[in-house]
């Protein structure tokens, strides 16, 4: 793995990679068709090709690559913007990711002299040109869930050319052409001329993290940030509160991480919150928050009095509280504020409500309650007091202009929801039937249920993440259009920052790659070895993504 | 969990904790009786104390503790020898813990101005007094097997005091004393007036690394031995090569390494060897390197010809290669030359020799070895050509004066062993049965089986670990006391330094309070308690432990 097993890849690299057909579906309208691109592949000039694409993670749509090398000098070769880019110097999210790049191809090799000369005999890359064709980038927007992600990139002498539609396919061909250069056995950067034409078969691949039931510091959520981008994955859900405590520094109710947080030093400012959204915005992530009511709330009480039922033992409060209050006035008012201030300090359009796990022994046993059901006539059919609460929390968020992403149980209760809900299926059992409900009824749906990462296993469960084939669930053509996408969870009772990267990284590259590759690359054995590759490239730029199974890397962790 | 605690802490801290009584057996040769100490255990004065004994791991064996609160001056503070020493500042490995567990219990605080004055109210504690009362501390010896580590600690007004035969035992009331010292709200450094007594339950406390599965940088070694230190564990495993690969570099073989390690990048030269064992030395930790074979062994096969059988496919050698070849004399040669090097090399009076997990397969496979059993008269019991390997490598280690310990299948395979060898039980199907076996035979033993921490699972698994009870098997009190200790093992198909140290810690250290403690230390809750406290700590000392479950630290690891 990593450069040792560049002589093996000698022996594969011979001649053309099998191009990997385009696949049938984006989801979300096709692709523009693949251009006609005149590629001279040589063969027989030049040392033969290490099968660069053996590192390749996720796979591309579509991938032909040629035996003859082109030589990269770090003095010389530069990341530009190419002629009739409607983005220029002025666009800081491509600005800002060529100098990451160019550090993430080249690391510490920029600083030879630059009076060394390459051998002449070697054909030279000096460029990567990058163009955006639509009349606005996007430069300074932020990333949606039809942003346009698909690129073309075409590897040949003298410059290479990256071209999409807008900068977040940019960022995708990026990280993909990053990928095609290697280092041969002389420290020389080379890569193989290529044709790479790509794009998501999903478009919500997301990460789940859990900053509630540990404190997650601002580092770790920035390290994984950049793995995502290495993933190609474009969504962090961020769970940022739940019943263990309350970081989100609310400007609005800030008794709420006063009270609810840890401690002072376990809270996220509106700076953190700020910064993590512009992390994020210029890797092309969306970052959707969660938050969960009318359960999983224990520590908003803290700082909000009469929020939470209170629970009561039979004629008498026990003093402690159940979930959110659904019955009184001042609960809904409160939410109106809240939710108005997160629908600014968010920009995602869509913001996650939860809904999940409501358990209703303390509603049951408080006579207000009690009496509040009577009053609306729901007998004694809890899940429409749930539904009652979650459908005006909708209507607020609604009113806000933004739409909401809620857990499965939302949907299973009934409450009425907007067409474009994105409900997340997460129950374990059965959830392919689960899939069929959401989409039959016309939802669209993203799939978490087989990729809770927080819980592990002895051994390589990669491959069952990877196996997972999201559309395999009854239904017509049209609902499997509704299943937008996925995300690998990883909840955080066991998990904070000693752990979080090694046990998330490369475990979530196998959900990723099932994402965003077409619903054909299954080959297990292909996939161990681009992704034994891909970890070692994690490692070098700085994320302490776990191995797979036995074996090294070139430039192991420092330990 | 921390500092936060506090409140809570000081409910609990009212009174004089329980003393947990003397564990009945030592397992070799009884403790010295406990000292008359006229301590006056004030009530009623300064602040109520907080339970620094909820943050003891592992718990001693002895422990009265005063609500008196004694305040330290970080720029008045020392750790010195005391009067009747015979261990003065030409000790090294004081000198170097003094300086060690200053900081540990100190931390940044060393640098307060040293114009500062404390509240003249308080009651200080301004020495902490060493007194190692045999003749021959042990300055610069390593430990070994029947090394005292038993020490008294006493800490009154105006000085604490510990006594200890040995060195070793100051090193772990060292680590003792670093634990009662607590910051309180203010920035205090406060120790409760306290008198312990403590002597390990078990000699042999073991941490088995793998460094053949992955390669662990020297880094990644050293954090592991701080981190033992921390949790009292006295023997460092190292299962320093193996199938995958070869990364101990030999003066007499340098190509095991050349040809075997994962590439040159990948070794542990006789320097980091050297570095490692006075690493581990200065903390009272034995090295026990292991050399497994005659399985576990295709890594020597590269850098070594004629080592291992050729296998055969019918007539013809199949191209690959068994287990270390037992019918040539050349093997024994090697061994003889290698085991005098290996000797040298690592100064415990111990190796580790292996002998698990050996496939007869080859050997079968190959005629000249099948004409070897017939000449021996071994039938088709391949179990006694496996004896006739092992017992000539025993002889061998037997003729350089080293003992060894072997793995269970030796001792099944009735390989005549020396009367000091140690057993290890690793089987975990009925290691209960296995363990009365062993001390049947009058063997020592250490049990392993039940503590394999590379077997991960969701949860919270260091109760099962905790909750082993190892003298549990069929046997007389004789048979008992062989049972000299355990060892909990990473083995390194998924670990290398990426996700090391937290896999670890503080899963481990459940092995270590069972280990050192009293057997009847086992209240699930108050393990919670102390182990959630020690975990923090572990983390503020640079070791990236995991969460037991949810909560936080006051110091959280950076990210």
């Amino acid at each position: 793995m990593g450069r040792a097993m560049g002589l093996a890849g000698l022996l594969l690299g011979l001649l053309l990679v099998p191009a990997v057909l385009l696949s049938t579906s984006l989801g979300r309208g096709d692709p523009p068709p693949e251009p006609e691109l005149g590629l001279g592949l040589g063969l027989g000039e030049g040392p033969l090709a290490a099968a660069a694409e053996d590192s390749l993670w996720p796979l591309p749509q579509s991938l032909r690559t040629s035996r003859r090398q082109l030589q990269l000098a770090p003095d010389r070769f530069q990341l530009v913007h190419g002629a009739g880019s409607s983005a220029g110097p002025g666009c800081g999210i491509l600005q800002d990711a060529f100098r990451r790049y160019y550090e993430y191809i080249f690391g510490q090799s920029r600083w030879r002299s630059p009076g060394r000369r390459w051998p002449s005999l070697r054909r030279e890359l000096s460029q990567l040109q990058v163009v955006i064709a639509a009349p606005e980038p996007g430069c300074d927007s932020y990333p949606r869930l039809a942003s346009s992600e698909a690129y073309y990139l075409t590897i040949a002498e003298p410059v290479a050319v990256l071209k999409a539609d807008e900068v977040w396919g940019a960022l995708r061909g990026l990280e993909t052409f990053s990928q095609l250069v290697h280092e041969d056995d002389y420290g020389s950067f080379l890569v193989n001329e290529s044709v790479i034409y790509d794009f998501p078969r999903f478009a919500h691949r997301g990460i789940l993290l859990d900053t509630s039931r540990h404190y997650l510091p601002l580092k770790s959520i920035l390290t994984n940030l950049d793995a995502m981008a290495f993933n190609k994955f474009n969504v962090l859900h961020w769970h940022i509160v739940d019943d263990q405590s309350f970081p989100y520094q609310s400007m609005y109710f800030p008794e709420l991480s006063n009270k609810g947080a840890y401690s002072y030093n376990h809270i996220y400012t509106p700076t953190d919150v700020r910064l993590v959204i512009e992390y994020a915005r210029l890797r092309g992530i969306r970052v959707i928050p969660e938050f969960d009511t009318p359960g999983h709330t224990q520590s908003w009480g803290k700082g909000q009095k009469d929020l939470l039922t209170p629970c009561y033992n039979g004629e008498q409060p026990s003093g402690s509280f159940g979930p959110i209050n659904p019955i009184w006035n001042s609960t809904y008012d409160f939410m109106t504020k809240f939710f108005k201030e997160i629908s600014s300090v968010f920009p995602d359009a869509y913001i996650h409500l939860g809904g999940d796990e409501v358990s209703f022994d303390c509603w049951k046993s408080n006579p207000d309650v009690k009496d509040f059901m009577k009053e609306q006539g729901f007998g004694i059919d809890y899940a429409k007091l749930e539904s009652y609460y979650i459908q005006k929390i909708l209507d607020i968020v609604s009113s806000y202009n933004k739409g909401y992403m809620v857990w499965q149980e939302v949907f299973d209760n009934k409450a009425q929801l907007k067409p474009d809900t994105v409900v997340e299926v997460w129950m374990a059992n059965n959830y392919a039937h689960e899939l069929s409900s959401v989409t039959q009824a016309g939802f669209t749906a993203i799939l978490a249920a087989p990729w809770y990462l927080d819980y592990i296993s002895y051994g390589q469960d990669w491959k069952k993440y990877y196996s997972v084939e999201p559309r395999n669930f009854p239904g017509s053509e049209k609902q499997k259009k509704l299943l937008i996408g996925g995300e690998a969870c990883l909840w955080g009772e066991f998990v904070d920052a000693t752990n979080l990267t090694p046990r998330l990284w490369p475990r979530a590259s196998a959900v990723g790659e099932r994402l965003w590759s077409s619903s054909n690359v299954t080959d297990l054995q292909d996939a161990y070895k681009r992704l034994s590759n891909h970890r070692c490239r994690m490692l070098r730029r700085g994320i302490a993504a776990e191995p797979l199974f036995v074996g090294y890397c070139a430039h192991e962790a420092r330990g």
